[in-house]
């Protein structure tokens, strides 16, 4: 039998090459595996077919968006992860879904290798060749672009040599790459990080800056997880879905950031969120009602680190799934109502309402009912002031 | 000679009825210390002539704006301090100059003990104290609102009787805290956290939702100080004024919150800080284009310590200081320009400019002049994925 | 039905005496509970009638040993607990199981009130009140010692007065506290931190500076709990048992610190703790075999921050509840034995073996066999300086 | 003019046939560079002349010990630097010390590139190349033993083809690296980590289990610098060889573990550093009685992070830089005697004297003379509690 080999296929020009040219290269059998993570475009059976055509002995294709959202989006919902405090990790994310979803097929299938299109700059290599290492040591990865230096002008004269069904001049001037937690956007103008982005760049997201009536919802949380919107029972992923629609008719979710990539350089990125930004601000703010002081202090550094993890590569890795512990178990009393004003990009929260709040009332009024015994705060204070008072005296001295 | 106690004047009724209150009830003459940090409303001298009239023997009143700008604001601007990731500390940060300005005065004019009019449920009173400890440990404190729980009620009839110059009825249904760096709003109504922010509430920005054209200016830093707004000289306090004024009108910088207090309950905060929010903003971003990226992911976690500690009352610790030398040693290469848009709400950065760039356009570019190894790649990703491997071998034994 | 108060009871002279004091003072009845922790000394039943002596309506006594080890003390040994890397946080561990007991008792037999002998200068009284407010936030608690001001003099001369059941001559000139974690000790002569301690201080272990042979132990752990000794099966209590026995003949476990109370001050403090870091010591190097490294430095983090948390009082608090559950799901591959060299005061690891073993003979070894693909190295070195390299061309044109 | 290349020499197989093969297989000129950080062995007049007889066309020998210790040494102990709560990073601070020798001489000789003899499975790799590249990010790198995969059987019969002035012969069974800070060893026999070290391993230290009288010694530090023993003046050098010697002598220092290499990789080490770790034990000690709480609570976090940084190369890294800044301020009051007794491989703090101490004898003591305020602790208590109380109504509710 010969080696078989499965490549993440995009249905594009790079990958659908690459299919053959692996098959020349080393006489393996190809096979193709496609995950819809919602990124929308063509339908897969259009995919699939087109895999087939360019010489892939199988081509697999997973609707895998549920899983998407309920197995990766709300645990980073849940961490609150925005790397640099502002990137959702829209692309981290997907990236070892795609990564399990290959070694399931290599698995499958009988495969040895599995390959993808990334090139050799980005985070996206790692993300998938740690993940594949984490998930199956054995496997071998290849990777054509990185490895055997493949140019887009190499795949277009391979494509037109062996006549393969690819519109080789459907050339965007945009990298792009989205999925149902949002879409990420490079382009050569915006390498010059003083150029401003044009409204052109933006697919998810309307133009904040005309006005349009303001949209008011109301987010139900139950343990961490966002269950219901405006009354309406929803799964994560229909709350992203309406979210990403809601949110981004108004504006809200553009990121425009200078970038620390694993592989040691900055880069220019572009992203629109607009669901995962109006969930993410919604679930923050039932946490601050919701999680005590000093395990809200603490869930914002193990959030962080969260954040690292997943965008170096390391979603599988042991201290990443340590981390979903601690964040699991701080999730038990984020239950409540959240309503939230959606309008000219911003998306403002105007209420919080929960059964497991810790805002009690009577401790914070100051008018009638005030049951927050001052006299004990005297004490308190002296206590709380005594090691600087201490280090003062130190200084009298001194 | 008599004792003498120095006591932190606003000019309102609280204060100028606890100059009385104090010599009456101690026999100690009274001295009355403002300090303007921004917080605007009556001048000085107004204030000044009140105290005399309500019993003071002397009345000090300084203009620490200036003061309060470049030593007070620029080291949270430095840290990017947002406490809970958003509150720019407004309150906060005042207290520890005040305090400064309280125990100078103290020693000047030979008093024993310090007075401020704080409740004892809220942060300041821990503020003042811990500061006041740590700049004069033989200070002794007394706080006749918490600890003799004084109520307004008491107050009003206190100054009707002795017949003091201050107008009872101006009664705002807001508790309001101001300085330059921004201003805090509590009051009943929004003590129930369903409840929204009334327009009425704010004084420092104007409705976002409102159509306006955009303002777009550049923000130049020096060692993470802005020293320039479109090309023209700012100082810091410059700075800050300018921002609060052309961001404010645009309906930047509004913030309702639910609190953790350092006393240990929740509290809903309204807060508004266009200058202070814009100015981090734009801070942040320079960042992240010329702070090396272990540098700036550890300088989230002194960021955020740094926060806690001011906001707790902390300002004059030992660690705060050394937290100090670390920020001040990160902002050696902070220089820069930052373009920004003003509109609907909204502070977006546009364009970065900075000789200390670490962005290097031919590491990150996909075109012409590449000059990324990508060959490095591969071992790389091989070596930094090697622990999640050995791990999932593990498992495979298992 | 008069009122009832749960007093915590240890069966010496202040606490005896605070029965009676209590009864009368208040008009409540007093139910004495006293926890068997470990510590040695008289047995529970000789307790339990001096407490019904002294006054009590009623005395409970609870053998707490086995639920202290697993619940207490495993917890703190998988946390590699030691506040400021040091103490293993002996008195630390007690106080919230006794105040667990001590409001549970308040449940059973109705008491609105506990009372505890603790003075105002200690942590004791917080990881007591904090504790139990944290059990039952509906509880009154009642401080004789802190709150009345009782000393040893007066309590002396009320046990003589009312003829108590007390030897008030046997003064020891030790404060001492202790439990199967461990020993404290507190004496006049050692407030000067110039002294150092008497070999008459220590009671759980021998002077280490006397020659002895050498004991050799193997500790078996699974999922990071000791189930053996040698081979033989061991409880949590056993283990610690047998290594205070094994380790404390041998010098081991002695510590002489001056430590950071949460009331503030600084103090000076004597520990015995053979079994406690003869455990934590093998605890640590299994770890060290078998924690991959990311989740090995994260976990330093963590354990940290829970070793202040119990030190503070904060056993109960929602933040520790959620780091256990980061501990305890890094502990599913913490399974192997360690063998120790117990002498002259030191306990060293010299031998491991470990089925979960990540050290991979294959990929350490120089001989032969090595797998490690030294080609991987120079693009992993490569990238991994990069930031470093970029940082250096800046100042180069600095 | 011929290319030239500095090679880190040390005297050695590897590196004297390191010499001729860079010139015959380059055409290069190399110019050997050895540098003494107090590793002992031959002179460096004997090194100097086999580097030119061995075909170098310049050989540079530098005494660099005190810079050592004062620059690199140092820093580490204020940092109470131990990776992985245990390892004073001895090789870790040479590297990045040679690593300037290398560029300094680099820069003097006009030579492109720098060459040296580690591996690729190790760490050094990683400090030399990431030092070079932070140093002079211009310069090359050549890494023959790893990148052409020389072995030692190769390297013999280079050395007596070419009749190199070497004694093949001269084979240990150790792979040793040792300066003043201290000494690492790795052997075949202990690649089995079940093995236990033999006493032959040690050179450092003397057999702990051999009795000796004890040795008491005090040692004073000035703002965190050791700067007298027994009341003697010495240099940070000094200290460390008084240290070496005499804690050595009574086996003080030794380390057996399991270390994460940055390669990814575990690997068994023995190290002795009874210098090092008697200095930081008791630097530690004196800060335990000077600094304030919070500080010295954020300073083990600042303290692993820099050992972390350090031990995987990136001691000339803008974070490294920053963290130095915080440790530095830190020292301010780190003043005072530490009185030590070394004996049975123990080095036990015995007594602290400092005229900075925040050790309060009145505040801590229980006898006469007590000013502590124990009416300030319920106040405390309560509030320090009230999180956990307002969680544990939420509970009740629930």
């Amino acid at each position: 039998m010969s080696e078989r080999v499965v490549l993440a296929y995009s249905g594009g020009l790079d990958t659908s090459v690459a299919i053959g040219w692996i098959a020349e290269e080393t006489g393996a059998e190809v096979i193709a595996v496609a995950v819809d993570v919602g990124q929308g475009g063509e339908d897969l059976d259009t995919v699939r077919k087109r895999a087939l055509e360019c010489g892939a002995v199988e081509a697999v294709v997973a609707d895998a968006r549920e899983e998407y959202a309920s197995q990766y989006c709300l645990p980073a919902l849940q961490a609150n992860a925005l790397y640099m405090d502002r990137y959702p990790l829209v692309s981290a994310l997907s990236r070892p879904l795609i990564a399990k979803h290959l070694t399931d097929a290599a698995k499958e299938h009988g495969a040895t290798t599995v390959s993808h299109g990334c090139t050799g700059k980005g985070n996206d290599q790692v993300r998938f060749e740690v993940g594949i290492g984490a998930l199956d040591p054995e496997l071998k990865v290849m990777a054509p672009v990185r490895d055997f230096a493949w140019t887009r002008e190499k795949a277009i004269s391979w494509a037109e040599g062996r006549g393969l069904p690819i519109d080789v001049n459907k050339k965007s001037p945009y990298s792009i790459d989205q999925n149902v937690w949002g879409r990420a956007v490079e382009t050569g103008f915006l390498e010059d990080i003083w150029n401003a982005p044009v409204e052109d760049v933006y697919s998810y997201t309307a133009d904040p800056a005309v006005p349009r009536d303001a949209d008011e919802l109301v987010i139900t949380f139950d343990k961490g997880v966002p269950v219901a919107i405006d009354g309406e029972t929803v799964t994560m992923l229909q709350a992203i879905e309406q979210l990403n629609r809601r949110a981004g008719a108004q504006g809200v979710g553009r990121l425009d950031m200078v970038e620390d990539r694993l592989v040691g350089i900055k880069s220019r990125e572009i992203y629109e969120a607009p669901g995962a930004l109006a969930l993410i601000n919604a679930h923050q703010e039932l946490e601050d009602v919701t999680l005590e002081r000093d395990l809200a202090r603490f869930k914002r550094t193990v959030g962080q680190r969260w954040g690292e993890l997943v965008y170096d590569g390391l979603w599988f890795s042991p201290l990443k799934k340590s981390l979903d512990a601690f964040v699991a178990d701080s999730q038990q009393h984020v239950s409540g109502d959240i309503r939230m004003t959606l309008q000219g990009g911003r998306a403002v929260v105007t209420g919080r309402h929960s059964e497991q709040s810790l805002y009690d009332f009577n401790l914070a009024t100051y008018d009638e009912g005030d049951t927050f015994d001052q006299g004990m705060a005297k004490g308190f204070v002296q206590l709380w002031g005594l090691p600087s008072k201490i280090a003062a005296k130190r200084e009298q001295r001194g």
